[in-house]
């Protein structure tokens, strides 16, 4: 065991997820040797981020103010809703550039092994929005597995009679990979969404 | 990019050594969600850290004091000085319970490439303890490796008229290891410096 204050910060770090006790000493060593005004920058981020950072009122992305910039930007789509798990899932989303609806952020899957059914997560409120009579499609975008296949089917069913265009993103192979590599599963999510190429 | 608070604390976290910009919004998503308070006491672990730790003006060991535990622990063998790269290394000797004597952390090792050379260590810092005369032997323990190596050879060069006990510690085959999967130059060293049965 190190002296007080080093033990501490070891341990505080070894909670985060990802780090275990040998990443949480080198870690813990680095923010001895560096920089202290790098370091005190970094605990102040973490403190701000505790104390500014919420949820926004509407779709539950992260947001320094009540709604989130994207559900405050009018130019946005207001017609086109993509429900994803998380925060991060609505990032990656915009990195294609593709996509100029409206988000909407569950904060999970449901999982009822870890606990998680749909009332854990913002479904009532996706609901509630959809009682905006512009909404006219719903892009389910949850992750391709277990519990993000259980959810659009949960999704699915739940949007089924609003009378609401209900779309899930493709499985199939991804882009740059080899067909060789592919796990059956996706080959034969592949094989199952193949597109026509005279149609296109 | 995400909004200000948070993206400044991907930025910080991806500073860190071996948190690459995945772990980074990982990590950062993880306090966002976390516990308010147990995220404010890793801020404040860091920032207390930087404040109140600093090195042992005796042996360059991390303390809270000006002399660190070791250094003022009257039971500690004085005449016997254990040489390591960093203070990782006291934590890694003193789990061995093998040990009694006092520390000297060089805070590195010697690495031309690296532009570190002897005057960027405690070497000078070590030449003046050891003209305390009660120290008899001096365990050079710094790493098995290039650099390890060279710092071990260029200390016993420097310490080799002082009239003390040099020694280093052993390489050989880990304890629990299998000889089959041990590379050639660990198995090599084993060979050199294999112990007669029959002395012991």
């Amino acid at each position: 065991m190190y002296e007080g204050a080093v033990q501490d910060l070891i341990d505080e770090l070894g909670r985060l997820p990802g780090i275990g006790p040998k990443s949480a000493q080198r870690i813990a060593f680095h923010i001895l040797d560096a920089d202290a005004d790098d370091m005190l920058r970094l605990s102040e981020a973490i403190r701000v981020v505790k104390e500014r950072v919420k949820f926004c009122a509407v779709c539950f992305n992260v947001s320094e103010q009540d709604t989130c910039n994207i559900c405050r930007d009018d130019r946005r789509d207001p017609t086109v809703l993509c429900v994803v798990e998380e925060s991060k899932d609505v990032m990656a989303v915009e990195r294609t550039r593709s996509f100029h609806g409206r988000y909407h952020v569950l904060g999970g899957s449901i999982n009822p092994i870890g606990g998680i059914g749909p009332e854990q997560l913002h479904i009532r409120e996706l609901l509630t929005r959809l009682a905006d009579d512009r909404i006219q499609e719903v892009i389910i975008a949850t992750d391709p597995n277990l519990e993000g296949e259980a959810t659009a089917t949960y999704l699915t069913r739940t949007m089924r009679s609003l009378g609401i265009e209900i779309s899930r993103l493709a499985s199939g192979l991804p882009v740059g990979g080899d067909l060789e590599y592919a796990d059956e599963i996706t080959l034969g999510r592949a094989f199952e969404g193949r597109r026509s190429m005279l149609t296109q």
